[in-house]
């Protein structure tokens, strides 16, 4: 069965979704998008995800392309038409179709909206973060609002392409000596206390759905979270280090930039996290 | 007449020019681009244009589409099919379509191609120049490799409709108290003795083509040229300031937020190097 895909109010199989060339997201990355996991028929950190959505397209002043309820609906039917238990939804909203120039376009062109899903494999997801990942640092070069989930990600792709070819699962990201967090995903240290470290909220970093949710999880287990800055040498010295994300979930970060975190081994607390945050989600 | 838009090896008219949704390009700003003019059968600058066309490919790691002789095959189809004498060429290259992920496809997706023109009125473009424009200044929020021509503009997007708000034509981008460059298009300013002042080549800038040949006719006129950043205040207090780029050719700048430079009229200078550079392109 093909996949189906949602573009601006038809669904169409994939390979026939088409978005014109003067949209403003293909010429100018003038649009936002989401991810969000779908598991057992439960969705996760859903609300969240909407959200951050409706933040973004506002603090880039782009009209929503429907409410947040008709959203749910075009997502719930979207999945039922792929027919998908467990899956990832890609939403994506751009500024509309426009004739190229830079300024937003006059009032009457509407926003796009374009969404895809993709199975999941959960086994397959829970067996990479058993193992753990390492990651690489690169310097922290994109623009100064990555609170905004913009689709302007091309610094991203290229840290994401250079741990790729270092054989890591991702790139810190270090501005001004401090890890931001990773090219797709939140970064945290856990210092000999115990504590959890985690780069503060602001227009450095991308406020993440599941950071926010592992927050809620430390908490219920009693850790302390440190929201601060830390240095690449901390990071190294940790007793743990993970990442957050909506696809990563929590997953444990083993070595940076070769050097082994703690043991080598994914951490005891990190993986504790990731098991509360999936018993969190799957209700 | 229905204008004719080129896309991945076909011409279509523009309303049904489409890409995927799983075009990099919209969905990773994984991609670049070129704005060209042709003056009365003329193109301008087009050997520059295609020079950094495909060194920001190069410097992506984005694989050529086509060679830059079928690329001006393409481009002259193109304005052939589309009768236009003057116009604009927007050519834009991205890493290809492929499931959504963020590090570089594997080998095998062929980079995507779309190319369209846009009629050009020398008149009202040269009416405008007489006027001069005003600028605002705005914090260059942008990543830190602006000298690739991606289509990565969001920053600058929102820069430039500030200025469109403010009654302005252009925002200048300002970084550590200095002016990089334009939203659009390059900075400069002329001091007391006459000489024209513009940020260096680098990371921080876009390296203009406008620029370029503007250096050459500078030369020409015996002006002298020294490539420093400036700051908004000497900006202020300069004899003339002015805009160059692909559309703008070189374009007086008569006010910097709201404060008259010199006498608040389009200078003489800039003007000689307008009409300098439009001579020298339509040879």
């Amino acid at each position: 069965m093909p996949r189906i895909a949602y573009v601006n109010g038809a669904y169409a199989p994939l390979r026939e979704a088409f978005v014109h060339v003067e949209d403003r997201g293909y010429q100018f990355a003038d649009g936002i998008y989401e991810v969000a996991l779908r598991v057992a028929g439960r969705f996760w950190d859903l609300d969240g995800h909407l959200a951050r959505w409706t933040r973004s397209l506002k603090e880039l002043d782009i009209a929503a392309p429907m409410s947040e309820r008709a959203l749910r609906l075009v997502i719930n039917r979207l999945i039922a038409k792929n027919r998908l238990e467990d899956c990832y939804i890609y939403m994506q909203a751009t500024r509309g179709v426009a004739p190229r120039n830079h300024p937003f376009p006059l009032e009457g062109v509407r926003p796009s909206l374009v969404m895809t899903v993709k199975p999941l494999d959960m086994r397959k997801l829970n067996a990479n973060a058993v193992k753990g990942v390492s990651v690489i640092t690169e310097p922290d070069i994109r623009w100064g609002r990555v609170d905004i989930k913009s689709v302007g990600l091309l610094p991203n792709i290229l840290a994401k392409e250079k741990a790729k070819r270092m054989g890591s699962a991702e790139a810190w990201l270090v501005r001004k000596g401090r890890v931001t967090e990773g090219g797709s995903s939140n970064a945290w240290i856990i210092d000999k206390d115990g504590a959890l470290i985690t780069h503060p909220l602001g227009q450095e970093i991308l406020g993440g759905i599941t950071r926010d949710t592992v927050m809620k999880c430390a908490q219920e287990l009693q850790l302390r979270v440190i929201e601060r800055a830390f240095s690449v040498d901390e990071a190294k010295n940790a007793k743990e280090a993970f990442i957050t994300s909506a696809m990563n979930l929590v997953t444990p970060v083993i070595a940076i930039d070769g050097a082994k975190v703690g043991d080598g081994k994914p951490g005891a607390t990190a993986l504790r996290l990731r098991q509360s945050y999936v018993e969190r989600n799957s209700g």
